[in-house]
C-alpha cells in the first residue's frame, strides 16, 4: 500500500469518526457510540473501506489513541481525593466490580454462552467490571448534577474500578494468553506483578517525573514539551508491557497519575489535547471495525447480548448498597455506575486480537453490545430519576472541565487558549 | 511487525529527532540539520534502527509531517504583502531561481556528474532553486535583523521562490516520473496544470474555506476544529496529487494560503502547532534515513557535492542584483537567500523514491549535502557582514512569531496559550 493510499485511509477514518460522533451528539447520545457504529459500518465486515492491507496503520494509530486516552484519565485522577471521598466510593467500586464479574461468569458457564468454557466466562465477567469515568461524568454534566454527593461518589468509585479493571485486564490477558494454567498462585503472582509495577511507577515516577518535565522545559528546541509528554505516556506504556507483562494502557494510566501530581499537569493536558483529539476517536472507530456485523444477525448472540447487558446493569445497580451515608441516594448511585466504556472496549480489542483463540467473533460482539446498551440505558434511567429534583446551574462550568469528557463526547466550548487554566485572566 | 514494535520505532524516531535537534541548537545551528544527521545515523545505511519492515509507518508519518509543514508555510504567507514588497523581491526570486538552476544543470551535463544525463541535470538544477523561508527567517531573527529592508526583501523573495520551486517540483516529478518525453509543449502543459490548480484552489478556496471552518466551529463534538483543519490540509494535498498530478505538498501549501486568508488563521495555527511539533521533525529525520552514508566515503561524490554547493551559493548571491532600491544592501540580500531547506529536501525524498531510476543514491547524497552546507554557511557569512551594524533589539519578539521558524528550529519561548495572538494581553 502506497503512502498516499494510507493517507486516504487516514482521511476516511478521521472524517467517518467525526460524522459518527456528530450524528450521535445531535441525538444527545455519547459520541463514542457514533464512532463505534461508523467503525462497524466502514470496517472489514461491511464496507471494507479501512483496515485492509494498510500495514497495521489503523491498529497502530488506535493503540496510540487508547494510550493517550488512559494517560489523560490518569492525569485527571486526583490520588488525594480517594481519602477525602471516604469509604463509600471504595465499597461501591468493589461491589460494582465483584457482582458483574460473578453474574457474567456464571451466565457464560450455566446458560451456556459460546460453549461455556471457563476461559470465556472469566473474559466475559472481567469485561463487565469497569464503569466508564468519562461517560458517567458526561451524563451527570448533561443533567447538571456533577456537584451532587451522588455524582462525586460515582466518579470516585468509577476511577477505583477503572484501576481494578485494568489490573484484572492484565491478569486476564496474561492468564488466557499464556499456557492457561489456572491456579490461585498464578493469579496472585500476576496480580502482585501488576500492583507492584503500578506502585513502582507511582513511587519512582513521583520523584523522577518533575525532573523530566523540568528538563523538557529547559530544552531549546520548541515543541520539546509536548513531544516529550507524548513520549512519556507511550514509553511507560511500553515499559508496562515489556517489564510486567501488563497492557500498555495500564502503564499509560500510571504515567498519567504521576504526571498529574506535578505542577505541569495543566500544561501537559492543554498541549496534548489537540493530539488526543486526533488519535482517540481512531481507537473507538477501530473497535467498531473489528466487530463482526454478521454476528448481530444471529439470534443466539442477540439473546446472549441482551442477557449479559441486563446482568451488567443489575450488577452495577446492586453496587449502590455500598453507600454508607444516609443522605446519598443509593439507587441513583447504582444507576449512575451502569455505563461501561473504554475498559470494556479494550477487552473487546483484546478479544479480537491476542485472545482470538478463546473469544469468538460472536462473544466479542456481545461485549460491544453490552457497552453500547449500558451506555445508552443509563442516561435514560437517570433522566427519569432526576426529573423531580432541582437543577444546579452553577455546575455547568465544572462539567466542561473534564478533558476526558471532552475527548469522549462533549460539545465545543471554546478555543484552546480560553481553556488554558494557567493563564491569569485579564483584569483591565 | 507488531503494533508494539511499531510504537517502539515511533519512540526511537521522536527521541532521536529531539536529541539531534537539541544538540544542534546548543551549537546555535538549525535544528533541521540535527534531525537530518541523526536520521542518517539511525537509518537503513547505518544503525538500521528504523524504517525497516514497519509497513510504511515512518514514510507515512513523514509525509504527514511535510504536508503540515507546507500548510503552515502557506498559512503564514500573506498574499497581499507581495504587492507591498514591490518588484525587488520578485526580481530577486526569479534571478535566484534561474541562476542556480542553470548552474546546476550545466554542472551535471558538463563535468559530468553521475553520468550527466539530461534528466539528472534537470533534477539537480531544480533541487537548487528554492531558498528556505523558515531557515532564512530564523537566521535573521537570531541576528536581530528581521525588521530590516534586506530581511523583508529576502523573505518576500523566498516565499515567491518557494511557490516557483513547488511548481518546478510538480513539473519535474511529472516529467521525470512519466515517459520522459521532453518537449516545450509537455513542460508548458504541466506548468499550466500546476498553476491552474493553484489558482483554482486559491479562488474556490477563498469562497469555500470560511464556510468550512465556520461549519467546524458549529459542530458539537469537541476537537472537530483541529481535526477538520488537519483533514483540510491533507485532503487538498491529496486532491493536488489526484487531480493535477502535483506533489501533495503543493496542494497543502495552497490550502494553507487559503486558510491563512480567513479570520480563523491564528486559531488554526495555534491548534495545529502541537500536532506539527510531533510530525514535522519526523520528515527531516526520514530524509536523513534515506541518505546512503556510504556515498560520503566516495571522493567523487564529495567533490561533486562541494561543486554543487558552491554553485548553489554563487547562484543565490547573484540574485542580489535584482534589488531595485539603492538603500538596500544587494550583497546582504544575496547571501541571505543562500539557505536551502524543506523544498530541497523534498526533492531529495522524491529522488530516493519516485525518481529512483533517474537519481542514484550518490546524486541524492549530493542534494542533501548541498542543503546542509548552504544552511550552515549562510549564518556564518551573515554574522561577519552584519557585525559592524547596530542591533535592533525590538525585533526579537517578531522573530519568534513565525510558527514555521519555531517548528524548524527556534528555542522555547513560552507555553502555547501565551503564544495565542488572538488573546488580548492582561492589562492589570
Amino acid at each position: 500500500m502506497e503512502v498516499l493510499e494510507r493517507l486516504v485511509e487516514l482521511l476516511v477514518i478521521l472524517v467517518a469518526a467525526k460524522v459518527g460522533a456528530e450524528v450521535m451528539a445531535r441525538f444527545r447520545q455519547p459520541a463514542v457510540i457514533g464512532e463505534l457504529l461508523i467503525g462497524a459500518l466502514i470496517g472489514g465486515s461491511a464496507l471494507k473501506l479501512v483496515g485492509g492491507a494498510d500495514g497495521g496503520l489503523l491498529s497502530t494509530l488506535a493503540e496510540i489513541g487508547v494510550i493517550l486516552l488512559l494517560f489523560e484519565v490518569g492525569l485527571e485522577t486526583d490520588l488525594r481525593s480517594f481519602t477525602r471521598l471516604g469509604t463509600s466510593a471504595l465499597a461501591v467500586a468493589l461491589i460494582g466490580v465483584a457482582t458483574p464479574f460473578v453474574l457474567g461468569y456464571f451466565a457464560v458457564r450455566l446458560l451456556p454462552i459460546g460453549g461455556g468454557s471457563t476461559e470465556l466466562a472469566i473474559f466475559m465477567g472481567a469485561a463487565m467490571t469497569a464503569t466508564s469515568v468519562g461517560i458517567t461524568a458526561r451524563v451527570f454534566a448533561d443533567l447538571r448534577r456533577l456537584h451532587t454527593d451522588e455524582a462525586k461518589t460515582i466518579i470516585g468509585a468509577a476511577v477505583i474500578d477503572d484501576i481494578i479493571g485494568l489490573i484484572i485486564l492484565g491478569v486476564v490477558a496474561a492468564l488466557l494468553g499464556g499456557n492457561g494454567e489456572f491456579s490461585a498462585g498464578v493469579v496472585v503472582g500476576i496480580t502482585a506483578k501488576a500492583v507492584g509495577f503500578l506502585l513502582v511507577v507511582v513511587l519512582v515516577g513521583t520523584l523522577v517525573a518533575p525532573l523530566f518535565f523540568r528538563l523538557l522545559l529547559a530544552l531549546r528546541v520548541e515543541g520539546s514539551f509536548v513531544v516529550g509528554s507524548f513520549v512519556f505516556a507511550i514509553a511507560v506504556g511500553l515499559a508496562a508491557e515489556r517489564l510486567a507483562g501488563l497492557e500498555p494502557i495500564v502503564g499509560a494510566f500510571a504515567a498519567g497519575l504521576v504526571a498529574g501530581q506535578t505542577r505541569f499537569s495543566d500544561r501537559i493536558q492543554a498541549e496534548l489535547r489537540p493530539i488526543a483529539f486526533l488519535f482517540v476517536p481512531i481507537f473507538f472507530l477501530f473497535i467498531g471495525t473489528e466487530v463482526e456485523l454478521a454476528a448481530f444477525g444471529n439470534t443466539e448472540i442477540l439473546v446472549a447480548g441482551a442477557v449479559i447487558s441486563l446482568l451488567a446493569i443489575v450488577g452495577k445497580v446492586v453496587s449502590g448498597v455500598g453507600v454508607m451515608s444516609r443522605s446519598i441516594d443509593r439507587r441513583l448511585v447504582g444507576v449512575g455506575m451502569i455505563p461501561r466504556g473504554e475498559v470494556g472496549l479494550i477487552f473487546a480489542a483484546l478479544g479480537a486480537n491476542e485472545l482470538r483463540e478463546v473469544v469468538g467473533a460472536g462473544e466479542n460482539a456481545i461485549v460491544v453490545l453490552m457497552v453500547v446498551i449500558t451506555t445508552l440505558v443509563a442516561p435514560v434511567m437517570l433522566h427519569r430519576m432526576l426529573r423531580r429534583r432541582p437543577l444546579e446551574p452553577d455546575s455547568v462550568e465544572e462539567a466542561t472541565t473534564s478533558a476526558m469528557g471532552k475527548i469522549l463526547d462533549s460539545p465545543v466550548t471554546g478555543s484552546p487558549e480560553q481553556d488554558a487554566t494557567q493563564q491569569p485572566p485579564p483584569e483591565g
